[in-house]
């Protein structure tokens, strides 16, 4: 299993659009700061990378860089060069789309409520070779309908309690440390 | 173990003072918002609770109090009744000792460095009867010298890659994770 191990690797795509929002309706989010650093650290510490921020608007993508800049060049890189270290990951696309001619990656989506019976557990991953690419929602998930086929759906995220909505920082540091614990050697 | 299971139950609390800033310092933190709302989430997701803000300022007791009631009362009720269902388990502390005072609660600190060596790994703590308390820093971490002294310490969360400081709000996610793996029934 170790030798598969080494065969696969992991990157990670936040999606602003095409996203549902809370009627179910198309729509786009804004990109958050905190997304941003919580993403870049928590796949940092999991060996998980790139991080491709996906937004089609021009003017995000001016705005990643600029709080990217300031942690690779700027004033942040003094106080805090770990930083600079995890947000090297970062890497902006328009559109999935745009990440997939780039690079030729299995797909897995997320969601709280899979549209599929047959779901892949995350744990499972590493045993199958090549480059994987596990993408989040922001607002109320994917709008699958409007985005290119994934490979598969991984299991959700099942909770004990009431409540079965994780903010997508949280889903993704869960879903990151079950992929791992078959990675250890 | 079911049986054991069912007489432990977990509140978690963050902690804004005392705690330390990047030099190592007695610092305090402000409030997040963000905090606030990933914490109940997570919380909610894995029946955890409550969960304790600690901070001494008055000022910051009344910005949550002001947060929370837009979701419970407020036209966030509306908007989104699931935050709500969330943010009841919410409580505001001035300190750590007065969450004691509350409640007999056993302690158990976080820290990516733990000052001791014989730790507990989270996932057993369920077979441990009583209530919990875990407890989480911002800042640069807990400024344990200056807080109760703890009945242990958890194994810290070790990644596979080079950086090893996830925020708080990822750590916490993965911490209740790997607390409910056994207690699923």
């Amino acid at each position: 299993m170790s030798a598969a191990a080494s065969k696969a690797s992991f990157a990670v795509a936040l999606v602003h659009y095409p996203i549902l929002n809370r009627k179910g309706e198309r729509s786009t989010t804004a990109v958050t700061s905190i997304d941003i650093h919580d993403f870049v650290r928590t796949c940092a510490m999991y060996d998980v990378g790139p991080v491709y921020m996906v937004h089609p608007a021009e003017a995000m993508h001016a705005l990643l860089k600029e709080i990217a800049g300031y942690w690779l060049q700027g004033s942040g890189r003094e106080r805090n060069p770990g930083r600079g270290e995890s947000i090297k990951s970062l890497k902006l696309a328009k559109s999935l789309e745009e990440v997939l001619e780039e690079e030729d990656y299995t797909l897995w989506y997320t969601s709280a409520t899979p549209p599929e019976d047959e779901l892949m557990n995350i744990a499972n991953l590493p045993e199958i070779e090549g480059k994987h690419l596990i993408v989040f929602g922001t607002g109320s998930g994917l709008d699958y309908a409007a985005m290119p086929k994934p490979n598969g759906w991984l299991s959700p995220i099942e909770g004990i309690g009431m409540v079965r909505h994780l903010s997508v920082r949280a889903a993704l540091a869960i879903y990151l440390d079950r992929l791992t614990q078959k990675r250890i050697p």
